[in-house]
């Protein structure tokens, strides 16, 4: 059988890498994926075949790693994050129908929303949504409805890719439509390289996050009507507090 | 500085356990937790002092474990999957007001909408939404409103909690409040005991899934309109196959 395995480094951080993952690595003679996910285990595993596409030439990168395991080579896709949240794990099974002898598997990782959420308290503890600003393969309509949507459904929200050297207005935008439906004063919350060096988070309201410079390394947080700063975190209740104050 | 760490270990099988969090689990001296969460890593730490509290006593576990941590013993507080996602992270945080002198650290792991999407293909690959339908501290009103929105913004869906022995009924009002807004074909998938022994996963339709048997320890994924299964996946594209197809 030939293998593709299709993995989450998490957010990058050796600390966060599971030993499914790992081991699905070691096991692999060809490590394929985005130049910078690569750079983060190159050190560890030097001794591996390396092979990368640029952005925007992600299915030339899920055709070279498919390509790799068919001529017989144990091939690893590294993702960051999660392979399976806007990562390659959906392309590479779309692909897989032309590589029939190509048994693929995704092994997940820690995706932004969880590692972020960590260092700023507990902002998903309830329902939430999970929606990307990037409208380079989503029209901006769709992203703008699925904003109300969560915004009427008082969702906790976690926002990938608010912003790009090209699209630097998205969260503007996105705050705006929420904005709509939601208070000013909504308790929000940023991550910038969440377990990466250079890790940085930080809280604010809604009202002041659409004046905010998100760069492609940041997440941003948006609260439910419940969500409250408590000790200098972002936590959103689940009931149990509503409970305890009964008691 | 007196230590709290709240961790999520995963789906339950050790090679979901992430580095970052073995470490705080061998730096406490005290793990604290749901008992069946505690067994899946007693035999890795037999050392430890264990503290637990029975399902539904989830503030006396908090309470239970911030007195330990302010006992000046480092002290973990063990969930399963990830802390923030209907885990402990949230009361922690709250409860942890009344123990100024105890540093809370929230540590990530793979919750269940990763381990079991990844087991499932990639349903979550574009937006997604995760609602809880336990009605123990939310009410049925609530829930039936996000399902709503969920579906009029055409989200994936992850559902957690979509039965137990006491709420029978409530996946399949789930699914009659999803079926006003989104076809019987949806594409729909299940995992049970992701990540644990007896794993086991399938895919049906929307309207078989309102009739289908999940008990507290299955997973329930939903489509968006684009989720399709492919080569027996349940596969959501994120809009490279229509470059693809395009192309």
């Amino acid at each position: 059988m030939k293998h593709l395995f299709v993995v989450g480094l998490g957010p990058g951080d050796t600390a966060y890498l599971t030993p499914q993952v790992r081991s699905a690595l070691e096991r692999s003679q060809v490590l394929c994926g985005y130049g910078p996910y690569l750079d983060l285990i190159r050190g560890e595993f030097p001794e591996k075949e390396y092979l990368s596409t640029p952005m925007t030439q992600e299915l030339a990168r899920c055709r070279l790693a498919l390509e790799s395991a068919d001529a017989g080579k144990t091939t690893s896709m590294v993702c960051s994050g999660d392979p399976g949240v806007y990562g390659m794990a959906g392309p590479v099974l779309q692909m897989a129908e032309e590589f029939p002898e190509v048994e693929v598997q995704v092994l997940p990782g820690v995706t932004a929303a969880l590692s972020g959420a960590a260092l700023l308290g507990a902002p998903l503890t309830h329902d939430f949504a999970v929606i990307s600003l990037s409208d380079l393969l989503t029209s901006w309509e769709v992203i703008e409805k699925r904003l109300e949507m969560a915004a009427l459904g008082d969702f906790s929200l976690c926002l990938y890719n608010p912003a790009s050297r090209r699209r630097r207005e998205n969260l503007r935008r996105a705050c705006q439509v929420l904005l709509r439906h939601k208070g000013p004063e909504t308790v929000c919350g940023w991550v910038r390289n969440a377990g990466r060096a250079g890790e940085r988070c930080g809280i604010m309201t809604l009202d002041a996050l659409k004046d905010f410079q998100a760069d492609m390394f940041t997440t941003i947080f948006v609260g439910s009507s419940a969500t409250r700063v408590v000790g200098g975190r972002m936590v959103t209740p689940r009931g149990y507090g509503v409970k305890k104050c009964g008691s």
